[in-house]
């Protein structure tokens, strides 16, 4: 069989066996050396083949598809620094444990560190932040070798899905002449086995019944405990830690990426104003808990965190379906590796029902009063960003998407976002906190799920600009809220604010650029938002409009620094008041 | 002493040494873990500090600088994602042999692999793309942590300058508080040794007397031989270089990287039509070599590789001062680890002076024929790419610097661009060949070298098109010549040009965008040529215009192809003509 013939015969059951194994999307980058799996790829009736230069926004894009439809999505590009493009979106995933196959073509060996066009050292390129890395084998058609490919991509796609999800890198030696042959009517056909070639069950981390009874025999000998819900997107949960909450009277502290602050569930034990209350010193100290049952991602507050480590003494319970180490205050007592939705089901009938709710009352009085206060914040006329933020649940339409950016938005949201029953789907890139490739994660993902929405600074939003490209190839309906404070909005609540000499320059970083000309490149309906009734009917028409739209809201950093210090200091003022028995 | 003292003093010995170490240039990407190395450099009166938002842009622009400076260029970012988006052009870096010290910084031990934010594997995360990696030791002031820094800062800088020159990495975990005191007058003194803490001298590869005798007994019993001269950049290279090929009668057949088809120097042995030549299977066979001597890295010509090994069985030598394996056709007999312009003066007195140039004069008479023909492309009025390309040399002014994109430019470039005695700086990111981060490294040698000229196509400039801030936040001087041809121009040169189905949905990829928006946001002149009068105007302004000049021209992937064919078959007719007889 002829060079063409086996090169062919080889990817074509690596691809059947993808789609097989639950891809449905791949994100294509042009080049030549991987020119015989896209063709192939691309004749693939039930593969959707995504097209991005720019492999640094593909790969983020990969990332947002993923994240939207929680199944692994496939990267392909070709040889060199093609592929180390991909390298923030691959860390990202790694850590936000996100399912990704890497696909990467390379040089044939002969042609590796001689130096050859594009030929860089593939082996690893990644390092220890992907799960699984296959230096494949040079295409040959041998039953042996097409099992070998068959069975490579099942477990490729195995250990992407496999608990803790995350990528995996594929890389290929293609050899010369790179052109498959296409005619084949049966490209796709095993005749092996027709239906797929290895069935792969991943399982669940979960404990034994004893130890589920040892645990809940901890728990309910104590009254005041509270559950911490940090990031975390499994579709059951909301619905089973609420029953864990209401039988064990504890309070759910819920991050706004934990799912819990909107939905249909019971929200009487959500509590979504913690980062706020745990500010105050008193109420830091006063809500002392004797347990903690801690789930998901480390939460974005950083007041939560630092009340974990005032309280090291108590028992701290995390619970870790990835089997990682979830922990940055170094004060949990048990690291628990079961699946979240599944520790919960397993805990509620074996455990006591907690009659004294004096504890979770004053979580909930807290909660109330700070909630009242910092809708303060929507007396204003002017463009804040934390009014934006308070307005969103309202603003939104049910079951939208809404993608958050890091730094000041993932904080706002955290501050304003309150519980609400419409079911969104909140969503950011929280496995390394970047600014990059923000846009593009949220294009990927809006291609999934509808209606979506970003909501980003100015810095994030120019550092993935090229990612908008998408939206216009690829016809991708997205609403972008663009706070534009012109610089770097987080470094006015650090230390170096107070050393002016250089914070401009090195933390400040104004860029002066008037996003709406790249906007208009792009093909996206832009408008400068001028009021908060034009942010309505700007909002109301972005739904009308396809495509992208992006309402840029301009703001200023030292005004943004002043109101966030303002309000927190009139909250404080109230929780002391009530603390200190005035409202009891 | 307390830690911020430590921290301060610590850091202030690192950044005294590198400006000890010959760094001037230091590109600082804003961010809150490296507040504690930002802040210090800033206060040091001998380094510029260039900020970029953008990680992959800032280590491009770090690498343009560097290659243009010729001395190493600092890197400082933050913690987590910020350090993955430097990966490209490190690995450009390393292959191209730009010397780089890249400064992470990273969460201290106690914050790292427990869900900490912007918390990544940083050790070793460039793999065997960096020349050295260090985990510094956390901050500490004793004398002994003093010398420690001071000297790894000392080795660092040696590492990336000493051949073969590359990257450098360096992990520094701080802890908070993050900022440093500045309040010290005396911050970057050293009160053990004032000058600098310890001086390498890296030295060059040579060989013995008796290896450079041998060597030269060899080539002078050849008289059939040519030089290859691939990229180089060396100042005293061409001098040299010319001298040899004068004494031997060979050819030099110079890539448009090698700096050696513009210069003062004698032009008389330069061939600078060999990848035109070379595409006639009748010269491949005749121009039959014995010896093959050659310098720098692979040259661009695939015909020129396709000729090396044909010819097998002829002696070659690589000459090698980075002690490589650049040979991708494995044809090399010998592998000579030796500075080039070093080899060059001790083999001259040692040859024997070649009475013979008929071999030299064939391929000269093919050289006249080809370069005569090619100015053909002159006759058209149409903006063509290969006639823009014949142009430059008479168009940009004396002391240019070009750099030139990946893809068609440097191959448009190696056709058409001949010999001119004009002092031309030409440059392009030959390590590996990337249509990424082009214009930010044009940008950086731009800001060391001028007046500068960028050539490349729409897909390498959107790649990059972040990168552009650059030259409007430091009024960099910078005239694009942007060929937009709406899609990946090289893909219709290649075998999958054939198979219309896919072609330009996965290789064509026309993105249909207008520029011109985004150079207006970047605060560009920009102008969309009409025809050659109207370029010649332009670049005439863009000498008076500061900042950012974009001169686009717009052509047709398939009239290009059509173009280059025409004009190839032409020339094989003429070549065969003379080889068959009709001219001699």
């Amino acid at each position: 069989m002829n060079h063409q013939a086996a090169l062919t015969s080889y990817i074509a059951a690596f691809v059947a066996e993808l789609v097989k194994n639950g891809v449905e999307n791949a994100v294509v980058s042009p080049g030549s050396r991987s020119t015989p799996m896209a063709m192939v790829m691309a004749e693939h009736p039930d593969l959707n083949i995504h097209i991005h230069v720019d492999e640094r926004s593909a790969a983020f894009f990969a990332l947002g598809l993923a994240k939207a439809s929680k199944q692994p999505v496939v990267l392909l590009c070709t040889s060199g620094t093609a592929a180390a493009n991909y390298f923030p979106a691959i860390v990202e995933a790694f850590y936000s444990r996100v399912p990704l196959i890497v696909l990467t073509a390379d040089r044939p060996h002969e042609l590796r560190d001689v130096g050859a066009p594009q030929a860089i050292d593939q082996i690893r390129l990644y390092g220890h932040h992907v799960k699984w890395f296959v230096e494949m084998a040079p295409p040959e058609s041998s039953e042996e070798m097409i099992r070998y490919a068959r069975t490579v991509c099942a477990r490729a796609a195995a250990a992407a899905k496999r608990a803790p999800s995350g990528p995996v890198h594929l890389n290929f030696p293609f050899r010369e002449p790179l052109i498959p042959l296409l005619d084949q009517e049966d490209l796709f056909l095993s005749h092996e086995r027709e239906e797929r070639y290895v069935k792969v069950q991943t399982g669940e981390y979960t404990l034994s019944q004893d130890e589920f009874a040892e645990i809940a025999e901890t728990i309910s000998k104590t009254e005041n405990g509270i559950i911490i819900c940090g990031p975390l997107e499994e579709e059951m949960f909301a619905g089973e830690v609420v029953k864990l909450a209401q039988k064990l009277k504890f309070p759910i502290l819920a991050d706004p990426l934990s799912q819990l602050r909107s939905g249909n569930h019971d929200g009487a034990y959500i509590i979504d104003t913690y980062d706020t209350i745990l500010k105050n010193k008193k109420a830091l100290q006063e809500l002392k808990p004797e347990v903690v049952i801690r789930f998901g991602a480390m939460p974005v507050s950083k007041p939560l965190s630092i009340f974990l480590k005032e309280h090291a003494h108590a028992r701290q319970f995390v619970i870790d379906g990835g089997a990682g180490w979830r922990d940055q205050g170094l004060v949990s007592t048990d690291m628990i590796y079961c699946h979240e939705t599944l520790f919960c089901s397993a805990l509620l009938p074996l455990l006591m029902e907690n009659k004294n709710d004096t504890y979770f009352s004053l979580w909930r009085s807290l909660n109330e009063i700070t909630r009242e206060c910092l809708q303060e914040i929507n007396q204003t006329e002017t463009l804040s960003e934390g009014k934006l933020f308070s307005q969103l649940s309202k603003m939104l339409p049910e079951g939208s998407l809404l993608f958050v950016g890091n730094s000041m938005p993932i904080r706002d949201l955290d501050t304003f976002f309150h519980f609400n029953q419409k079911s969104f789907k909140i969503m950011a890139n929280r496995g390394a906190n970047g600014i990059d490739g923000v846009v593009s994660t949220a294009l990927g993902a809006a291609s999934i799920s509808q209606p979506a929405y970003l909501i980003v600074g100015d810095l994030t939003f120019f550092h993935d600009l090229n990612g908008l490209i998408a939206s216009k190839l690829y016809d991708i309906n997205l609403t972008v809220l663009l706070i534009n404070n012109n610089g770097g909005g987080i470094f006015s609540f650090l230390p170096q604010s107070e050393h002016q000499k250089n914070f401009e320059r090195l933390f400040g970083t104004p860029l002066d650029i008037q996003f709406e000309h790249s906007i208009r490149m792009f093909g996206g309906h832009y408008d400068l938002i001028e009021d908060w009734n034009h942010l309505s009917s700007s909002l109301a028409r972005s739904l009308e409009n396809k495509g992208l739209n992006v309402l840029e809201i301009t703001t200023k950093r030292d005004e943004n620094v002043q109101e966030h210090r303002d309000l927190t200091n009139a909250v404080s003022r109230e929780i002391s008041r009530f603390l200190e028995g005035e409202y009891r």
